[in-house]
């Protein structure tokens, strides 16, 4: 990057540091194994200090592992979520990863919070249901889904294989027909130390936070998640198209 | 929530911290001033303990501020940026904030590097543009953006307003027709210490990272990004439907 040769090196190693993630997320390093810093330099027309910073920032990251020896590898493959349908998480690895969910809570809340009542557009008082999973992919932690859920659907939910399947696809099932559409916003936090324990990470690592409210096909919402997700297996994707409405 | 009155203290400040934290989001507090931990409890039915813990997990993620006679206030407002259509930052904050850039760096490439050039569908050694901008929102840092740009639309780019405008209204101006379409990936990384200065936030702050492709509306690309956000400042929000085809 000889058009940067006067900006200080840590700029230029972070320049490096993004073009990298971005071709270690889209697999440019099928086996996994990066080029070595003399010809990542070469690629880049980067001094070898910038290049080692680069692959600083990215280790620190938790992407990349360094070892004498064996050289630069891709630590984890980080998985791609679509942002633009609504799928549960098993649905959309299929054929990617294995999917095991550890159930920690499950079971009927005699009164919701408040807060919960009113995003769920249920009466003050009245109850559900919530559901803790710790969600496991190729038998590594990967998120902690926390769902509250109304009454009807809920009680159906707790009844199904809530370690082997999607939430999305019982409820599903106990609606007899599709989910209509969610409203999700997308955090990045510091995980906190239970959470870090939890997912096997370092506290204070970069984690997705998730807020999802789904609704059924009639606009009536049935499922308000909380969603932590380990930020170092995982990228969310969406393609966005230029024109047209917004679809909310 | 006394459904969970058995589990780890911990459990339940991160539970309502997320309640809390949707709270705070959508705007719920109006005047930006949180309930006392006294009647956040009873709303809740949470101890005393599990509010204070919830509050200290917020106030580290940079959400509030919590000071002796004033009580707890929402520090920052969080905007939201929508990941269902493609805006630029300030096209998609209008009337709700003012967006002035800092141009860093804006100049022509004679070599774009290899990945660069592969990425944008241009031959190897092209020239381009790069433009590094670091955006503020209302007079602090929000974003810091880094684009590379083919040369062609890049030059006409260079010559527009970039301390006043979106590039994507100054691409689409120089290519005479509306962008098409583009892919992102969003990542959530800690980060580095470069970046928080420029950004304003301390080290190892959850940041996003944002990669985005965008293409003209023949399919060519034209402009890709790296894009870190202060993710105490932002939340990105989509609505995704069930059914149909993904668009990819």
């Amino acid at each position: 990057m000889d058009h940067h040769g006067g900006r200080p090196r840590a700029e230029r190693a972070r320049q490096l540091a993004d073009v990298l993630r971005q071709q270690i997320t889209d697999g440019a390093f099928a086996d996994g194994t990066l080029p070595d810093e003399r010809d990542l330099g070469r690629r880049f027309g980067a001094s070898r200090n910038a290049v080692r910073e680069a692959l600083a920032l990215l280790r620190e990251e938790g992407l990349i592992t360094r070892r004498r020896g064996v050289g630069t590898t891709v630590l984890l493959p980080k998985y791609g979520h679509g942002l633009d349908r609504l799928t549960g998480l098993a649905e959309e690895l299929t054929g990617r990863g294995t999917v095991t969910n550890e159930v920690r809570v499950a079971a009927e809340v005699p009164a919701l919070p408040a807060a919960i009542a009113a995003r769920l557009e249920v009466p003050a008082g009245a109850g559900g249901v919530y559901v803790e999973r710790l969600r496991w992919l190729d038998g590594l932690p990967l998120s902690l889904d926390t769902s509250y859920l109304t009454a009807g659907i809920g009680r159906a939910v707790l009844a199904g294989d809530l370690r082997g399947r999607d939430v999305f696809r019982l409820i599903e099932e106990a609606a007899g027909v599709p989910l209509g559409r969610a409203e999700v916003a997308v955090h990045a936090v510091n995980a906190d130390p239970g959470t870090a324990r939890l997912l096997g990470i370092e506290p204070g690592a970069a984690v997705f936070a998730l807020e999802r409210l789904t609704r059924l096909a009639d606009g009536r919402p049935v499922d308000t998640e909380s969603i932590r997700i380990r930020a170092d297996r995982m990228t969310l994707r969406a393609t966005l198209g230029r024109g047209g409405p917004r679809t909310t």
